[in-house]
């Protein structure tokens, strides 16, 4: 099997080595091991118009550059990482190693984070939200299958992986309590997600179509949206997720571009009935075949399937836009917590656990409702790539710390 | 009567003139008239440390220098400004008529927006809101006397005071309609707002108690936080609003420094239980006795008063943060829609209507529910003080455009 990381992927990140400034490398694995290429260096050296770019310290300028110089800049690297043979000699040299345990190499955020929006739009998450979270009533609410849902995250609280996560305090009310009190959170939790980084902004007023998706968004991370479940339980009407929420939320050091993921491209699942126009997406799918696993302490407790989304980023992108709102590079939307049908394949805790009732056994003969300090997350994903390979999302790790 | 923008206030904005770099500015009204005075070069002149912060294009530079910064640049303002008697010739030759009719002087977006979060603080507004949005359910949630409910908005969206405001285009669903439609928003609404602009960051996973609130907020704007009611009542449901928010929320060119509003201080009104610890703004108070205009056309339609806030500006910055989550730099977070009791108190149409029952009378003969493409809004307040003077907040000012 090929590694996830292989020149197909050409997963893009922020690093810096001892000393010098940080900026724009390319993560390569093959049998010789798991490194960056310096591109920034490689690009200057070969006179490429965007080589100033990715000497940045972070992809924005590059991402801003737009869809012809990522397509450009794909054609250079597929020539540069060898796609049909060993790595060359050339780009050996321009490389630091990521796993040889010296921690030389450190990844930074890789993209400055303009606004943050999170959806909402694995309908299993939803209805088994829906059912713990408002008993009694319908899981979904009656605009779930006609809108994509989403809301606006805290922005400056996005982390790059292997951030701690500091557990947080806040007002919840216990079950039955006449008054709330201010404790560490007792309920947190993770959600495992996969988010989309726009590079090509758009002016106030306008508004992004399905088919001009791959023409704002430049790739793929992964997403740990942290929640605290028990804050948000307290405060989350009528508003939405706030201090639950506001806390932490990771993202892979690695953007992986959309262009790595074509062969990844399906029709998302079958909607309930029609949607709206500006919603239509049968002649462009972009559902996407990934596979996701969440380890917690190191044990995998859940495989996502990323392809049963109701709704895709596409839509999610022309829904956001739909009202004239206009994007900046940098800008953020992830997809909701990714859940399947079974329960090996939810994408948090709280599902997981079933509202903490049915606990988490795990091999060290411990259990799990909600998270305990010192516990990490880490989650991955694939996807199908060129002639039976894989191609890797960046990795997004975080342990738990105690609260303060 | 004194100017409200005299001496005293010492209000900040970004301006430019033909051909030359935006920079910070102070507005200055007297008998003379109105004009911007170019503290950027007579900072310079003086040899100040945070000269070159004030020739920046935001006051984000400036802001960021902190609260020591912000005290001797007050000083030397208080001396320069001719706080005791006329305007000095000095101060005049730097300075730019903002009202002469030649639109020579533009006013930019005064800071840098990092995250903003929008809060829901007046009691009247809320019990208003309740009562339409949730008929027959209390119309408080239980959390809201704990709790200053808020959520995060659009940073990206946020556009300067003049700027033309675009009717959206969204999803609604009319009453008693099995499904929804995609049309124009036909219940578009203001929210008269006040806004606080943090000039100093914090660390992740510190908070920010009471007692600090001046340490990292540096002054006060106003907001229009423009809703479309129908947008946000068929997608709000669980997570919040969102497109009927995220199109454009406005704010004043001028940001009044909270060191202005001294005389503006006053007790939040009594609390209908204890407090929890973190929230108890007993022995500081920051309750301001600021007073709104909203005008429709030239004709006030309401006077709403920010002391009758529940929910105090430091509280809210306590709350914000007590789980955690940083500041930066340009973080801007509202008051929520400041109503009184009184009908010609309520700062949006939605209230002021009611729901669109009981319509507004112009004195044109014509009458609102919500608003009218071409209709302009101009909010507008002041506080009290130094001295029987009064302290403005500059105005924020948008005119309705057809949607596309």
């Amino acid at each position: 099997m090929s590694a996830d990381f292989g020149p197909q992927t050409q997963a893009h990140g922020v690093y810096s080595v001892a000393g010098e400034q940080p900026r724009v490398g390319v993560r390569l694995q093959d049998e010789a091991g798991d490194v960056v290429v310096d591109v920034s260096a490689l690009a200057d050296r070969a006179g490429l118009p965007w080589a100033e770019a990715l000497s940045a310290p972070s992809l924005n300028p590059f991402m801003a550059a737009g869809p012809r110089v990522w397509a450009e800049h794909r054609r250079w690297l597929d020539g540069l990482l060898g796609l049909d043979g060993p790595v060359p000699d050339a780009v050996r040299d321009a490389s630091h190693a990521l796993d040889d345990g010296s921690r030389a190499v450190r990844l930074h955020l890789p993209f400055e984070v303009a606004d943050y929006v999170d959806f909402y739009s694995s309908r299993d998450h939803a209805e088994n939200l829906g059912a713990m979270f408002r008993p009694g009533q319908p899981p979904l609410t009656p605009a779930w299958t006609h809108v994509p849902i989403g809301y606006h995250g805290r922005a400056g609280t996005v982390v790059v992986s292997g951030t701690g996560v500091r557990r947080p305090v806040g007002q919840v009310r216990a079950p039955g309590a006449e008054h709330p009190e201010v404790v560490a959170s007792r309920r947190l939790d993770i959600e495992a997600e996969v988010g989309f980084v726009v590079g090509v902004g758009s002016a106030l007023g306008d508004s992004v179509p399905l088919e001009r998706f791959a023409d704002h968004v430049f790739g793929v991370c992964l997403v740990d949206d942290w929640s605290a479940r028990d804050l948000q339980a307290w405060e989350y009407v009528p508003l939405g997720p706030f201090l639950g929420k506001s806390f932490a939320t990771s993202v892979s050091a690695w953007v992986t571009p959309l262009s790595s993921l074509e062969h990844a491209r399906l029709p998302a699942p079958a909607r309930e009935h029609p949607v709206q126009d500006y919603l239509d997406d049968s002649a462009q799918p972009w559902g996407l075949d990934l596979h996701l696993e969440v380890r917690l302490n190191g044990h995998v407790v859940s495989r996502p399937p990323f392809a049963r989304m109701y709704w895709t980023a596409a839509q999610q992108l022309a829904h956001l836009t739909v009202n004239g709102a206009s994007l900046r590079t940098g800008d953020l939307f992830a997809s909701g917590t990714v859940s399947g049908a079974q329960r090996d394949e939810r994408g948090s805790l709280i599902e997981l656990s079933w509202n903490g009732e049915q606990p988490l056994e795990l091999p060290d003969g411990t259990t799990r409702t909600f998270l305990s300090d010192g516990d990490e997350v880490v989650i991955t994903a694939w996807a199908p790539g060129p002639g039976g390979t894989r191609v890797g999302l960046g990795e997004v790790a975080g342990r738990v710390e105690p609260a303060r």
